[in-house]
């Protein structure tokens, strides 16, 4: 018998899942979702999970070759909406429980759905229960977030070569993520980062025309690679940095370090919170940390679980979070540091092997 | 007074739209609509429109500098979940009847929403009121496209010079991003398409290690370029082709040009799928073209209208569109050819420069 696929494997533990739920099927259409199950990476695709049967993948004839290439369940080619065929199949097997993930379905597929469903059928709300799978990543999953990172931090390498004083924000953004796809990656993780001077009191800045003088430069980066995420900040000083930048560094340098140190199976995702806020609020900067310490990552590049003042995951082994305090001064500017961690049997792994040493270029 | 802006006056035709409706607000969640109505670009936003009042926007803090930066509406910042600050306002305004975007709102959030509603409050249903509004783009959207679609070009000719025979598929595709991005884009507008030989039957192609080698090229790619899409597909031929080829390419590109010349105000978008499918037919390739004839484009890549069998949507000026037709055969290949289109008061201007001639490398 040959041995499962790991999307075999997976379908097997939702399935497994599907009993505790009281549920006959579970309708999967997150597609992050359908990929995790399936292997499927096309953009329209649902799973229908079935407790007794093999699982069916749905999707449309543009991807007829494609998906016999990458799933090894069955596939149905619907030639209108997927609907349809999904139904037909819900009503073919006499399910009368059949969960839907309501995050993912919008108001108006899920009334599409009802209008239409044999009368016996009853659509049961179900949140989150395969991304729950999902935060502990198998060997194949941890494999691939590692040699993402291995490739983002090696695009910042590239990239910071190319760098010249008085290069746009959205150059040096452009050159990185040239560098991460020239490395294997598919596309970046996100909208790359690259603020300069005051601009980077804006966690989330998106980079522009600003010409990157002497001064401050944060650079958020991540890249998908075979599919998985990896996610980094480093911060760059052109030119001499001030005091204040400094002791701003330290602080939240020491701040993800706290909140590193606090990672291990059994810990609680707001208690590594705690460890980076409470550092900084030692240095008085505690109100210019207005995120939270991180997030999951995988398939997403915010997955499962979160690491915020009231999240309460218990951490285990296997799972892979980003570890990111910073601090934000309008006018000023601002400093984050981050890392992709993995929890490990004893404590954790930092994957991210780019140096944190203040850097000045 | 100071004339308004773009967006205020967005938010004006969407107003009185809600008269219509019979709504006292519309609740605005999908994030391009958010992006058209107020110009905020963040990732987390929602926009009540008010009948009597002016818009609000709500974002989270690490927003707060970025969304006065970018809009001109009234903006609240909410500390939690959105969905709280909101709930508040429509307390506050004593709305009745809320509309709700129903095919971008989860029904997890839906609930989320209708548990803590003041009991008053009715939440409607709405399909497509703002997607209909971005159908026709104003000045400045035409003109964003345009340099889009022309960097997008540009970004080609820069790739192809650095194209050598034996290239990866991904490598080449990280080169087209790398020139979009070098010549002024934000991003590609979606997974730019490198499909080598037979690869190029699969429309929707990822582009992996395939070595480029001689024989059929497909590269589809777009870029987003101050927020707005473009999107081309240009065949390449390594080295001499075949007779097949060369039919199969003079019959694409006919039903291209045919379907183009069924662009005009007043035209449904049918008869344009039409025009090509019928010119397909003329040659025996109707069967291998197996998606629809285009779609709009705006802030989106994929808005409306669309042009398949089945759409009805008459055309009007402003409208930006893709004409794509194509043919798939598996075993040996694809053929597709895409401009962008913006329909004009008497027909339409194709707004992709770049040759269609049949081109060897």
């Amino acid at each position: 018998m040959p041995t499962k696929t790991a999307e075999e494997t997976r379908c097997a533990s939702a399935v497994s899942l599907l009993e505790t739920a009281k549920l006959d099927a579970l309708l999967v259409t997150n597609l992050h979702n359908v990929r995790y199950l399936t292997g499927f990476t096309g953009s329209n695709g649902a799973v229908l999970l079935l407790k007794d049967k093999p699982a069916v993948l749905f999707t449309d004839p543009r991807y007829t070759v494609q998906s016999q290439q990458q799933v090894t369940c069955r596939v149905k080619i619907a030639k209108g909406p997927l609907n349809a065929a999904i139904l037909q199949e819900i009503g073919r097997a006499r399910l009368r429980r059949v969960g839907f993930e309501q995050d993912n379905l919008t108001v108006g597929q899920m009334s599409g759905l009802t209008k239409r469903k044999p009368a016996k059928v009853h659509m049961e709300p179900v949140t989150g229960l395969i991304e729950n799978l999902r935060l502990v990543k198998d060997a194949g999953e941890i494999e691939k977030i590692r040699t993402s990172v291995l490739t983002n931090s090696n695009a910042l390498d590239a990239a910071l070569k190319q760098f010249k004083v008085g290069m746009k924000e959205s150059e040096l953004a452009a050159e990185i993520d040239y560098q991460n796809r020239k490395l294997g990656a598919e596309a970046p993780a996100f909208d790359t980062i690259v603020a300069a001077g005051e601009r980077a009191a804006l966690p989330h800045a998106q980079p522009g025309g600003t010409a990157i003088g002497p001064g401050i430069l944060l650079i958020d980066m991540g890249a998908f690679q075979a599919g998985y995420a990896s996610d980094m900040t480093r911060m760059v000083h052109v030119g001499t940095p001030t005091p204040k930048y400094k002791k701003a560094y330290r602080a939240v340098l020491e701040a993800q370090l706290a909140a590193i140190a606090a990672v291990k199976p059994g810990a609680k995702t707001n208690a590594v919170d705690r460890a980076a806020r409470s550092t900084l609020k030692q240095h008085g900067l505690e109100r210019q940390f207005i995120h939270s310490t991180g997030h999951g990552l995988g398939l997403e590049i915010h997955e499962l679980p979160r690491l915020g003042r009231k999240d309460k995951t218990r951490l285990a082994e296997g799972m892979a979070i980003t570890i990111e305090p910073g601090v934000y001064i309008e006018g000023w500017g601002g400093i984050r540091i981050e890392d992709t961690v993995l929890v490990t049997a004893k404590g954790c792994e930092i994957l991210t092997p780019t140096s944190k040493m203040l850097r000045v270029i």
